[in-house]
């Protein structure tokens, strides 16, 4: 299965020019998607992608590749995305309290709405579960080296003291990350009003003691 | 696969006689425990256990019962051997923050210790991942409310109001439970000072907000 180097692929190298942006491959990207959101990551072909986008198979290999380099392709697209959105949630907000609370809403609010991940998760366990647990290493650092940047910046920014924050991302990624994976709580997360208050109840005194 | 119903059956109804605790079905259940724990569930049959415990496959039929039986009752007693060790780890200690972080530090112990999760999780992990993330419910909510029980009791011997303590409980198993599930990790965890630290650091906050 691919998932595994592609984890590797997406997170552990630089930025790259892959995927490309024009048109023609965003429409291939969006048809590969919604094809693995809807038959899952094993069954689904670069036939079933190209028809999907109403291109030809060719076009396809041309423009993105075979099978691996379209789901790597669509996990850094939505991982891109996923980045995105949250640094657009959190810019104009002036403390880091007020950015981390909202950050953690805009990541919610995100897998709830672009549900590549968690889709995949209930649809292809066997294949996504590893990729988020044991095998997460790559996408999990990535994510832990996010947040730590944010939270420096905004120790720099504040004046405070440049005690390194990779402590108190990591925690912030798994409480995160956990929530996807053990979907049993007592927190109603697909409410925003209690996520937001869930965040300041619970992450804010976690920044203090990092 | 037996994960499961065996989940459900462990955790979701009442403690029960079973398994039972003569010195025989213990000699099987040592047997089946390190039969699992070296061949994983799957591979694993009842004649093994029988040929491990050297007793006649009829006396496990008779004792314990069929292989899921036997799985159920592997994970029953670590269960409760778990809970038993955590508390005799922080019964005597004054305060219900020494107990907290000395109950943490007993959990990793256990874990690290007394494998059977840890250890088939590495060997099996598409049995495993399931019943410890998107079917964990029933051994998530025995969890919570394991500590959410430890926690009220506190509350209470303290004279502090006695507000739920379920969501602090929660976001402390989950964190828990993230350690074995994404191995990497800026703590190192297997280091009990380190285990202790952490614990006063980031979780004592955690209750203090509840």
């Amino acid at each position: 299965m691919a998932v595994r180097s592609t984890s590797e692929a997406l997170f552990a190298g630089a930025l790259t020019d892959f995927p490309p942006s024009d048109a023609l491959s965003e429409q291939i990207l969006d048809a590969a998607r919604e094809q693995f959101m809807t038959f899952g990551l094993r069954r689904s072909t670069v036939d079933d992608v190209a028809k999907r986008a109403r291109v030809s198979r060719v076009t396809v290999y041309r423009r993105i590749g075979n099978k691996d380099s379209l789901v790597q392709a669509c996990l850094l697209r939505e991982y891109r995305r996923f980045v995105v959105d949250v640094d657009d949630a959190v810019a104009a907000l002036p403390t880091v309290e007020d950015r981390l609370v909202e950050g953690f809403v805009a990541v919610l609010r995100h897998v709830r709405e672009h549900p590549l991940v968690g889709g995949l998760l209930r649809l292809e366990p066997e294949t996504m579960l590893p990729f988020l647990t044991l095998e997460s290493g790559p996408a999990f650092l990535a994510m832990r080296a996010y947040l730590t940047d944010r939270l420096r910046e905004a120790r720099l920014a504040e004046g405070r003291p440049a005690s390194d924050p990779t402590p108190v991302a990591e925690l912030m990624v798994r409480i995160t990350v956990s929530f996807l994976l053990n979907p049993v709580s007592c927190f109603a997360l697909d409410d925003e009003a209690e996520v937001r208050a869930f965040a300041r109840r619970y992450l804010l005194p976690l920044l203090a003691a990092g």
